[in-house]
């Protein structure tokens, strides 16, 4: 048994915006992160990559961190993202989120070198875990290999249930790959499975998982929470299908400039849409056309808009 | 005209020794630093890809800095390496670094997100340029896809080039394809090209090319200097076929971990064998096989051996 609380449903890894010169807007994450879970969402897996949370340096991070504790944000709603390169950071990050009552992270593998073995990341994480030297730390391992390219595999993940089973209590599945995930949840039972896409959210339950961690849960996180709650009455199917065609519709656009501009716009507040390089923003044109493809699809957010503005 | 004079011929990304807890040890990386630069090669590119230093923190890389600054190795013969994903880190390695008087540095791409624009990432070197804002800043740029995958392509380079003359002065070529280093070479006549590996040495330099910056310059400095001190003598071709052997006969393993364990046998240190995860030291059995190999190609590193223990 763990000794903290598993996540459970939908968490959103929340957009980071920035001011004109490129700082994180600290204020405006907070109140954005507030305003998140106002709208029922399990929980924040804030400093993910669509959190844009590696261009950030770790100072940057532990800053806006300390911000939502002092704001009065509960630990227990978040799971921040705090893998590196570098275990030392590794390290300093997991260790300022568990003295915060974060009821857990999400961890990348170190992701510069390509092609290490599963020693060496099995090396990777127990270090961590070792200088954390914390029991209440929980561990989500970040499968993300179409960024990261590192992946975890599935006899890295059995490693490390076996050697921390209190410790290493899931995984976001961000491959893409639905059979990945499968396997995942055949293979490990009872071990807390997320999927990073809302795409594969009503799989994932009724195949044993727990939900799901997705960038798109930035713009349509009422709808996605919808479907985690009545996935076991008949309309489950028919809803998963509407929340499933606005991520397809948002993800033929790069993902998190897509999220960022859609965001701008139903919360009225252009400097939304800004991202740190090396992410590029959208276009006028490109704009305009993920702006009529939403319309398209009657997709509309008009009214978290008007809560946001309330606030 | 650069306000910066140039670096050309051997440079060496010096291997960063770690202690059993997997701190760096700053003694022993001061004192290696200082062996190398008696060998006669032209500068030290610390934290590069061969030092690890992705697997540090950007404090561990600047307290590193300050120790061989400390320790009287001229700013002159330093090019450090200060890309990172963060453009906050990297402008904060960066300045460091110009403070600290290093002729110039090396720099990554940011590299967690993967298909990025030339656009983004022209506006996140110009973003890091323009914050150091010192007119001292000289630039190489560091194309490695094998490892960062973010590739920096000509246009790019270009369009640096023609924005920062006077300070995008070079660039690494770790591709490993030679087509590459030579279409960069054809395309900017005067631009610092160097290439990542001493098996294009040669053919580097009679390209119009300035050296090279290789990993294998930890376990063969004084044969790979001379090579660049004799490119246009008639014996050229074959120092060159000699060091490319030993260049293949260690790449052979993977890489770090090879020049590493080599370093520790002819050092006779066994602890600079140690790597950090995610990266894996090589086991008894290739070691063994290694270092064998490398008798087999008559390499010998012995005279260094004395030298280093007689400082």
């Amino acid at each position: 048994m763990t000794r903290v609380p598993r996540f459970s449903g939908v968490l959103v890894p929340v957009l980071t915006p920035f001011k004109p010169d490129l700082s994180p807007d600290t204020q405006k994450f907070v109140q954005y992160c507030r305003w998140m879970l106002d709208q029922g969402v399990d929980g924040l897996a804030v400093f993910g990559t669509t959190s844009e949370a590696n261009s950030l340096s770790a100072d940057e991070r532990m800053a806006l961190l300390d911000a939502l504790i002092d704001a009065g944000i509960p630990g227990e709603k978040l799971m921040p993202g705090t893998g590196a390169c570098s275990l030392t950071e590794a390290a300093r990050l997991t260790s300022h989120a568990v003295n915060h009552g974060c009821r857990a992270v999400l961890m990348l593998p170190p992701f510069y070198y390509k092609g290490v073995s599963d020693d060496g990341l099995f090396a990777s994480f127990s270090e961590v875990i070792q200088r954390v030297g914390d029991s209440r730390l929980a561990l989500y391992l970040y499968h993300i290999p179409p960024i990261a390219v590192v992946p975890i595999t599935l006899s890295l993940i059995e490693r490390l249930i076996k050697e921390y089973p209190d410790t290493v209590v899931g995984l976001k599945d961000s491959s893409g790959d639905w059979s990945n995930t499968e396997s995942i949840l055949n293979a490990f039972p009872g071990f807390g499975t997320f999927a990073g896409s809302e795409a594969f959210l009503l799989a994932t339950l009724r195949g044993g998982g727990v939900g799901c961690i997705t960038a798109t849960g930035n713009v349509n996180p009422a709808g996605i929470k919808h479907v985690a709650d009545n996935w076991q009455t008949p309309q489950a199917d028919e809803l998963q299908a509407g929340i499933t065609l606005v991520r397809k519709t948002i993800q033929a656009y790069p993902l998190v400039p897509a999220c960022k501009r859609i965001v701008a716009q139903f919360h009225d507040d252009v400097s939304w849409a800004k991202v740190r390089p090396p992410l590029d923003g959208l276009g006028a044109e490109q704009s305009s056309k993920l702006l009529a493809d939403l319309e398209a699809v009657d997709f509309a957010m008009a009214p978290l808009k008007v809560e946001m503005a309330a606030q």
